[in-house]
């Protein structure tokens, strides 16, 4: 990794090209190939997921250290199937010998359930005489016009694992068009998606009839009913005639002294790889390791009404459905400007052929405002130099709602998560008169939008400049010294308190607003030069609600990556989903994912080790009417900044917009003048 | 003002700049005007001020209900002047009349320090023998290599308010393009500013020699020295080839439904009063008033060292300086791209005259991503409307330090400040082997970059829907039953627990972040028809460290409005200085500003009446060596969004830039695709 320029990472990235990246997504060909070695040896079964399996870490180290071909792990892929009886399978299939590596029956499991399985409920249930007594009941006769949103069940303790469930959301429209959340109905059926049938539907005491207000609506028609679109936006465009300034070479992306690997799958959605910074003031240029993977790893949605059975209303998009699988196809809908290069996503399908997402992932660049900017009073000499960023971007549609995910690079080695939220609040009806009880809010007439949180689980898996890792959480807090004393004689003494995450169990903690607490990722074998501060990077959020339902309620056990804001483990491999392997009817009456591994070694050391830091961050959403009947994005964002990390500033050598040197001014010369004469005047 | 279309934004508008705004900054011509009347009557005065006085609310809100010629209030000037024996006036004089309205001598003050205040210090200093020997002790010879930043000296006990002084904070520049942070001298002269002559001059104990480190360097020619720019980035061009989409008459700036008028005064620089919205939903188009008056009205930023004299750096850059008076020409630097709307900003002199920041504000819109968008799973109908951001922004320079402050404007209603903290970490010198002790950071070798906090003080006026508003605190929490009781039996149940703040005394209040506190302003006279709750605007701020000095300490004396995160106060005329009117060197020992209005009647009823929210918000900065010798921009924000004002998302008619809806992917036509065709696939 030498002493050369810049060029160092172009040049590593081709030869990774070459080889093509350990971490790449399954192709086509591969997973078709996984299904026909699975079909030969375990027949006809129905595929839930063929994904890869990623290699052990110090395989993959072994390569990223000297990426030559006698160093490629073998591909393999991770394979979940159901054969005809419902049970279900975990097997890994090794793609170079065609060989099953492992297959194992799972029992009391239901593995997430993909759009497939969700797509054929709504048509079942417009014949399923049950459904159709209810919806008369609540004032429905036209069954065409009856739909619903088919969600995991969360967990009802009348069924356990043992059926594939799924609870119908059930909602009306008087037209095609119109949204259907404004008509949301009443009574829950419970479907079988093996048997193909509701087994049960959950009624409620007072009957809700369909709601009898006026559509209110967003879709482009409906818009030019009432009058048509405001007509005094004018054209603001975004140009790159040089084209993008980032090269990507298999799946890895260079950038601005970044190289990261751009992954994905069916379940969380990008995952970023092997990212590195090409350091110019190490050792005369080093390419240094930051993160060995960052990825958002679950989430879950709690609806906060207490009333039955919206309980079971909290929803794991990710290990329930999956990121990757509900991703939109970014050819529809222009979702960023400017240049912009986009990758697919191919999935297995249940009957073991494959479907592609075209433009799964969008990356581009952005311009960011000012990167940095100062004019010396004395004399006006003055530097201002613009930021750009990159942006490695996908947005997925949970039934009635949007996720748009923002992994955002900056030139100063700053990391950015920007998450928006849009899309349509899920709804429940209220009858005449009815009272929210503050456990939601009418948006619209008859319209109850119930609370509820999104909270999102960020798995960081650092290697900063090396394996070797540790966390602290960093408080800003005054000086215990007395003002008057004479350490804190006027009192303003003020310091960061640092505390070393020294095991699990101890690492379980949570925000605090009141220190504007942050945590620190250090390698403390590695001091920076200048600050003798270990080198790291410091994890910046605020938006850390916690998580809401009590401890012992049914979310609590089901979502234990939430009950802390921060987790610490020891890596291992494979884990890699702190809500569990198989999410879908779990009752958590025993721990899965991230509290069974930390109960396995709640006093393990992880310090100077390979560490991974759990963050559960997100927002939560009392609704008003203004995010009706389509909600205004919402944005949450949290950094991982570089701390000690780096000598200097690493952008000083962007080039500025404009600069002038005092000895410039002095001097009565324009100078060098960069000046990008990017703006108009008007 | 009736029930037309969005015209009568601009039409009401038409009819203010044919009156021009009572809220309008003084004219240069105004300026000198009332500089001449304050000659006639007082002789020769040094000037420090001379501003806009603003009208009584009472007469403006006649005014704005009625913008008519006999409404119009009387132009005042408010005026700070200092005689020949230092004597400190503070005056109004009627710029209709001519007339001296008041004019009185203010005992035991010193105003804010201009630049030309600040700006002889230098020289001065470079000839003072004291000054001259204590470099020589340091090891600096050539005087004409020593600099100065200059600092309203806080409070110095020793010397109280009798002298106008200032502290100097010494460097040394081996050549006149270097950073001179990176060569801080240790000894601190106390300055006269009347009497232009060091009177002490504050030595340490252990003397610690000039740095004797290389260079570290930002100017061009630095970095042209080491190698050069890189040569990556690529062109990013923003254009606007129909010019932009907003409307400008005199300073009230109309844009997608908003109406701002645009001040801006010496010591808080951008203030925007008369915020409205055009509500198209309300009583068939009304334009309704949001906020009479938003501003930043001071900030602190204490420094953390325990070291005499360091607890004297805790500079109020508005009350001390000016956010006004330090602002940037943005004709130096291109700070924004696209088409710009820039404002000049115009001030008196000491001698009387005037001086004129050229573009001094800059409005301009930006893209904004993605502002709604859903995809129906069933048939791929999507909608996807991208936002725009109107953007008034300043930046201004206070010594070391720049502060980039925008005020943005969104389609959906929200109001969003952000603030980027850039420039270069002012500095302290360290001895061969010195430690920080934890109170700062060694970002370059011999350079100690003390902890600090930056806090603000948003001052925020509300008018929703009339004068009349409460301010409620609002945090999230669990219902208070038990898991597995008939209230809240699966425990998932939360809600937002509402406190009405009905006392300026009782209103005094932190940020909790572990209830995801926020802070909403009602009217409780209007309620939502949907929601039954009352419209109101919520505050949403994460970045609140609070103030790490002490209670009791000089700081927390002299910052009374950073005691608490939150202060409500009913409004009164001239209450616009949270710090007090004048705040150099002003002890704290007794309440000035907020504290001191609260304690006239701290039980009064802010409640259902006219009121202002007072929100201190900020970081706390532990440098790192990345942050030198140019740090590059620290965001932070905060947004005001409207809860339960609107009916509905107010931003639907936003021209989408894709969308087809169910029935035209039935009716399988292209339909209405509104594709803008924004992006290029590369």
């Amino acid at each position: 990794m030498g002493s050369s320029g810049p060029q160092d990472v172009a040049s590593r990235s081709k030869d990774i090209q070459a080889l093509s990246h350990p971490l790449d997504p399954l192709s086509v060909s591969e997973i078709l190939s996984a299904v026909s070695v699975v079909r030969q040896h375990h027949g006809n079964v129905d595929f839930n997921t063929v994904t890869l399996l990623e290699p052990p870490k110090s395989r993959l180290l072994k390569w990223i250290a000297q990426p030559k071909d006698e160093n490629l792990p073998q591909r393999q892929a991770d394979v979940v199937a159901i054969d005809r009886d419902g049970k279900v399978f975990d097997g890994h299939v090794d793609l170079t010998t065609g060989k099953i590596v492992s297959w194992e029956h799972t029992e009391d499991v239901q593995p997430l359930l993909t759009l497939e399985d969700l797509g054929g409920v709504e048509e079942a249930l417009r014949k399923d005489a049950g459904v159709i007594e209810q919806c008369r009941l609540v004032g429905v006769n036209d069954m065409s016009k009856v739909y619903c949103d088919a969600w995991a069940i969360g967990y009802d303790e009348r069924y356990g694992t043992e059926h594939r469930l799924q609870q119908a959301l059930m909602y009306y429209r008087p037209h095609i068009d119109d949204t259907q959340y404004t008509y949301p109905l009443d009574f829950c059926p419970i479907f079988d998606a093996r048997a193909k049938k509701v087994i049960h539907i959950d009624i409620p005491d007072v009957r809700r009839p369909v709601n009898t207000a006026p559509p209110t609506n967003y879709h482009i028609p409906a818009i030019e009913a009432e009058g048509g679109f405001r007509k005094d936006l004018k054209a603001l465009e975004i140009t790159q005639p040089d084209g993008v300034s980032f090269d990507i070479r298999g799946r890895t992306v260079t950038w601005q002294n970044w190289s990261i690997h751009v992954g994905f799958n069916h379940r969380e959605g990008i995952v970023l790889s092997d990212i590195s910074f090409f350091d110019k003031d190490q050792d005369g240029g080093k390419l240094r390791s930051l993160f060995y993977r960052l990825s958002l790893a679950e989430m879950v949605v709690p609806y906060g009404h207490p009333g039955f059975p919206h309980h079971r209303k909290h929803a794991f998009d990710l290990g329930e459905y999956g990121a990757g699988y509900l991703t939109n196809p970014l050819t529809l809908g222009c979702d960023c400007k400017g240049a912009i290069h986009y990758m697919d996503a191919h999935f297995v399908t249940k009957a073991g052929s494959t479907s592609t997402v075209r433009n799964a992932i969008c990356i581009h660049e952005e311009d960011n405002g000012i990167l940095f900017k100062h004019t010396d009073f004395r004399d006006g000499s003055t530097l201002t130099t613009r930021a750009r960023k990159l942006i490695i971007s996908q947005i997925f549609t949970a039934g009635n709602y949007e996720y748009c995910i923002y992994w955002i690079f900056h030139q100063d080695g700053t990391i950015q998560l920007e998450v928006r939220l849009t899309g349509i609040l899920s709804t429940y009806a209220m009858y005449a008169g009815e009272e929210t009880g503050g456990w939601g809010t009418e948006v619209y007439p008859g319209v109850h939008a119930h609370n509820h949180q999104h909270l999102f689980c960020l798995r960081i898996d650092p290697q900063l400049d090396g394996q070797n890792n540790t966390v602290f959480q960093v408080d800003a807090v005054p000086s215990p010294a007395a003002v008057g004393s004479a350490e804190n004689y006027y009192g303003n003494a003020f310091y960061a308190q640092k505390t070393k995450l020294e095991t699990p169990l101890q690492a379980m903690c949570n925000y605090d607003g009141a220190t504007s607490r942050t945590w620190e990722i250090v390698n403390e074998n590695k001091l920076n030069p200048y600050s003798h501060k270990p080198v790291g990077f410091k994890l910046v959020s605020r938006e850390v609600p916690g998580l809401l339902p009590k401890k012992g309620s049914l979310v609590w056990k089901r979502a234990g990556f939430a009950r802390h804001d921060i987790h610490v483990t020891k890596y291992q491999d494979g884990q890699h989903f702190p809500a569990g392997r198989h999410v879908p009817q779990m009752s958590g009456d025993k721990d899965e994912g991230l509290p069974k591994w930390i109960a396995q070694d709640p006093h393990a050391d992880v310090t100077d080790t390979d560490v991974v830091l759990w963050h559960t961050f997100g927002v939560t959403h009392f609704a008003a009417p203004e995010d009706y009947p389509l909600m205004p994005a919402e944005p949450m964002t949290l950094l991982l900044r570089p701390r000690n990390f780096f000598k200097r500033n690493p952008a000083l050598d962007v080039v500025p917009s404009y600069g002038k040197a005092p000895s410039q001014i002095a001097a009565g010369v324009k100078g060098t003048d960069h000046h990008d004469k990017c703006s108009v005047e008007v």
